[in-house]
């Protein structure tokens, strides 16, 4: 018997013809249960389980929180972020670069959604092809984070396009890096000019009051639609 | 008319039944020409530019060089390397999050390798997809930098697998992200236990005589091997 505290279950994607079906799916099943699902994109090693660990803490005490933790490989997140205090499972894709609404949704059945109010899914660390999958979130939040530099979303619009909001982590470390938020602001002109974004530091907690405070008017609002 | 140093080219991944049989042909075709084939891949932001214009500016005087920047859209990285004295062209990848053989064959006879000796194709910044494409290349140079943190390869192991050498960038800014090379080889020795680590700063050219040797070495080999 594993001492994990969380299940692995192997998310190979399948050929399935119509994505945005599934996914339509996914966020009607998830109204239904009164459930808020964010999808957490970024580069790898851009802090989306640093920064999920920090707001799995600020929020845990006023909502029950699932994570699922997508990976090509290994389980070391999942392990992290279980011990911040949520349920999680770990999807391993199986050498796919993204997740699609249909590994999604059998992600959803395997972690169980009766007994949860929130659930983020990590998404594999990539900052192309998870963009291109509706996966029936409710808000898709892109992080970049400070050392990747200011001109990302030249190189890489649709990720910026489909996010709801842009966490730009590690902005301790501007100084060290020569990285401008004017210049980012600038770089998003062409993809999304209206992106809301919020300058945050996941190892020291900066930035993180108007993140949450972002993050719970949209549970709110949801949750209000829902009724 | 344009007042750009390079052409761009809409390299859109076409089906391709069988990529390996495309490297082969690439491969042959630059043995035949004596031109050295290098495939420089990393997550977005990790340093490639940065790399390839110091390693531009160590070789030019010595090999004629080109350069393929492969990007979903934009072409920043091209005029930087431009500057640094290639020969470059710009691929478009039409939103593919990767390059082929056949999207490297066409950048190839776009871009001329008659008056060449060394080529770097430049790969879209993503540490899944690149690593499944052969491309014909002689070597395969992949960079992580220490703010993506010393546990990638145990996330991304297919990466750190075809790898000949692993550029650490960055590596000046180690202290600020708490990084351990003594882990980072730890977490290799799941995917790639032997794989040739060296610790570089683009920025400062800290490791750079390493890295250039080794380099000099894989091209004089190679052109050995061509006679």
């Amino acid at each position: 018997m594993s001492d994990r505290s969380f299940e692995i279950l192997e998310t190979k994607e399948r050929v399935i013809e119509d994505n945005d079906k599934v996914a339509a799916e996914v966020r009607d099943y998830l109204k239904k249960k009164n459930v808020f699902f964010v999808n957490l994109m970024s580069s790898p090693g851009a802090g989306k389980t640093t920064t999920l660990v920090r707001t799995i803490k600020a929020l845990k005490d006023k909502y029950r929180i699932g994570v699922m933790e997508a990976d090509v490989d290994s389980d070391v997140d999942a392990a992290t972020v279980s011990a911040a205090g949520a349920k999680v499972i770990q999807l391993h894709t199986g050498g796919s670069c993204h997740m699609d609404a249909d590994m999604t949704k059998r992600g959803l059945q395997a972690l169980g959604v009766d007994d949860l109010d929130i659930i983020f899914l990590e998404n594999v660390g990539n900052l192309v092809c998870p963009a291109e999958f509706d996966v029936g979130q409710n808000k898709e939040v892109v992080i970049l984070s400070v050392p990747e530099g200011d001109d990302k979303p030249l190189k890489y619009p649709l990720m910026f396009k489909v996010g709801d909001i842009l966490l730009v982590n590690k902005y301790d470390t501007r100084a060290v890096f020569d990285f401008s938020i004017n210049k980012l602001c600038d770089s998003l002109n062409y993809a999304n000019p209206s992106l809301k974004v919020i300058p945050i530091s996941a190892k020291t907690g900066d930035g993180f009051d108007e993140w949450i405070e972002w993050l719970e008017k949209q549970i709110t609002l949801s949750k209000e639609e829902n009724k």
